[in-house]
């Protein structure tokens, strides 16, 4: 189950051993995470802007650089997701160049994880593998669900039995078998581990990991490109393992180093929940010293208290001189609904978090207003409904006559009076 | 408020007359709609291939032929969704060409309701209205109060009182003004024409809808240009009121005439629930009187009982050797799990509509397995859960060890076993 392949195979981030193709993802010497190692001058006469734009409009169009196997004839159009200069989330956070990349309308499932996934599959299905899993905070349940039944793939997917019922059904609704664990992610993660070594099933984030991973690379090209092929001044990425983070930096490095953008220092700024915030407390406490967090947040994408990634991006967005913030459940709703309001998107709880911990940057001058910025939405509001609960009242349903139409304005212009005049919070 | 342009202006459908450009949608002599009517032969030599594959992956690439102002910017990325050649759909149900247009990945608010809003809104600021409104079934709310905040626009919707939860959400979210109508949809499409009478705001599917409807052609180019400027043998489009199938075939012709692709006879499929098929009823009748129906059926989004364009739809159809058929809710759910299953996609229950008449045209011999054909998902499944509550069992979560896994896969295997003994239908 080793296959060679000239542009790319795993390598040791620590002792830098090489081990070709295959499924697995630490090194059995000093146990180290893998990483796919690229040989870049090799595909550096192909991996051109021109190629790139004659290309289809998915994250396919970066081919060159992904680690699928040679011949790969992509399935579906997945990615390539609008980035927004949202000029009006600027004007209330005080920001004149910011920009959202919305990956709350991925294809095929509203999440940046369908990008992951594509990649891992390519992968279970060069190395034979009849069943893929994963162990999933809900959004890459949804994705490997839906690309296993296009594929004809079988999927068992492992969640924690409280997700979010809108994340739960749209596993079950492409007949995944999905499985709940009595425990929170960090368990559920860890017995994928063992079911991965127990069993010859695909897991797309333990033992397909290192392919995995680097689907999130097409974030970074795809602002690059989108940027008109100019890096950013800043990036603000919300962090769940820490993978998404470090994989944009490492898009970055390679379209520098292969002449597609010019050199620039990128600052990376992580965004986490104040319930669940092992990275962003390390990169305070200015250690990569990652101390495990037990999760209570209603951001529950983000919940992993003992992040896989954690250490190295905490490392990473300290050498950047950037910084990591985190915000509590109030502010993420607050965070949602500011970007509804001002943009028209409607993000998850962890949109939520990234949206309200870009403000918070903003307001404590480490990011200056005019830096061109821009910040990773990496999923849809419709998921996390519940998040929201509550927060809108019902109002009465009014007979579809005019004059009750009319009669109902006027009651609002009155409400509205009486709360500008008593100064109290309006509609 | 009358606008010149030399592409384009409003004219009656039936005597002919001209009016300029302006909000308003019948006219006034005959009361028959206006359509908006363009010079082609003026585009002829900017609408080509070449222009528009260098145009923006959006709808705007096709704007030479969208009634939108003269040097107009576009703001969002709207539309361009994948077309999906639906392989494992296509073998349960007897297809070979069988090709699924996916607007329930459709940018901003995933529906193709965000088409016709950016043309509709673009309208709406060129001729000054400070407020928009639209009655809705629940996607063009959640569109119009989404593109809306983005433009600073006010916006005030009105939609039937038992719309689903997270339609209303997704409307509230962006922070517009949403009124609750005791009555069904026709009863707040009739309010609405009395409030644009009354009050000086754009209606955009009502006094703005002649540009308004205008954005589902972009439906149609896509198919076109997806196809490698190709035409489908049939399309199967599910109908509310009745517009989206006319104007897809409107794109076609336009790009017959313009040469883009080759004169083909498309036929033409309606799809309706059971429970609201005024429009199937008349062409399964063979006539274009189309009788008003009171609603009763899960796919909400088409529930209009008295469909503005259903006559001129009933014709169109029945002259391309089309069809309409209509499906229970029971066949909805099925469709919707159907497409779930086997592409991985999940569309809501209008969605289901489709994919079920789609099934049934097979099934009938009304459409051949090897024509190709396109079947257009016109919304997505997160925002109708509520029709899959009950379907899908909530399983006993199981504690986060190997042998607890272990058991319960063989428990899984036992039931299975079980089932297929006892004919009983299992998992």
């Amino acid at each position: 189950m080793n296959y060679s392949c000239s542009r790319y195979e795993l390598k040791c981030n620590d002792c830098g051993k090489r081990f070709g193709n295959q499924p697995l993802s630490a090194c059995p010497d000093c146990l180290a995470p893998l990483e796919v190692a690229y040989d870049l001058d090799a595909v550096r006469g192909i991996f051109t802007r021109e190629n790139i734009a004659a290309g289809p409009p998915s994250i396919w169009r970066y081919a060159a650089l992904l680690p699928i196997p040679d011949g790969f004839q992509p399935d579906l159009p997945v990615g390539f997701t609008p980035l927004i200069h949202a000029k009006n989330l600027g004007k209330r956070i005080g920001a004149t160049n910011l920009y959202v990349k919305n990956d709350a309308v991925c294809f095929p499932t509203l999440s940046f994880k369908d990008r992951v996934v594509s990649v891992a599959l390519a992968n279970a299905q060069r190395f034979g593998f009849e069943t893929v899993g994963c162990s999933s905070t809900g959004n890459l349940a949804n994705s490997v669900a839906a690309q296993a039944a296009r594929l004809g793939i079988k999927a068992c997917i492992l969640v924690p039995a409280d997700l979010e019922a809108a994340k739960i059904l749209n596993t079950q609704v492409y007949g995944a078998r999905l499985v709940r664990i009595d425990g929170n992610y960090d368990h559920v993660n860890r017995l994928c581990s063992q079911i991965a070594d127990e069993y010859t099933w695909g897991f797309v984030n333990v033992n397909l990991r290192p392919y995995y991973a680097e689907g999130s690379k097409t974030v970074g090209y795809e602002i690059a490109e989108k940027l008109g092929w100019k890096l950013p001044d800043n990036v603000v990425v919300p962090m769940a393992g820490g993978s998404l983070i470090r994989k944009i930096r490492k898009a970055f490095q390679e379209l520098i180093y292969l002449g597609l953008v010019e050199e620039k220092h990128v600052r990376f700024f992580g965004a986490q929940a104040t319930g669940c915030s092992p990275i962003a407390t390390a990169v305070k406490q200015g250690t990569e010293d990652v101390q495990p967090q037990k999760p209570n947040t209603i951001a529950r994408s983000l919940a992993i208290g003992n992040p896989a990634d954690g250490p190295a991006a905490a490392k990473m967005i300290r050498d950047s001189g950037g910084w990591a913030e985190d915000v509590s459940d109030v502010e993420i709703v607050s965070g949602m609904q500011e970007l509804a309001e001002t943009e028209g998107i409607f993000t998850e709880t962890a949109g939520g978090v990234t949206t309200a911990v870009t403000a918070r940057l903003y307001a404590h001058g480490r990011i200056l207003p005019d830096e061109i910025t821009v910040a990773c939405i990496t999923g849809n509001g419709l998921k996390t409904t519940d998040s929201l609960v509550g927060h809108y009242a019902e109002e009465r349903a009014i007979r579809p006559r005019l004059a009750d139409f009319g009669d109902y304005l006027r009651e609002l212009e009155g409400a509205q009076e009486l709360a500008v005049a008593g100064d109290i919070h309006g509609n």
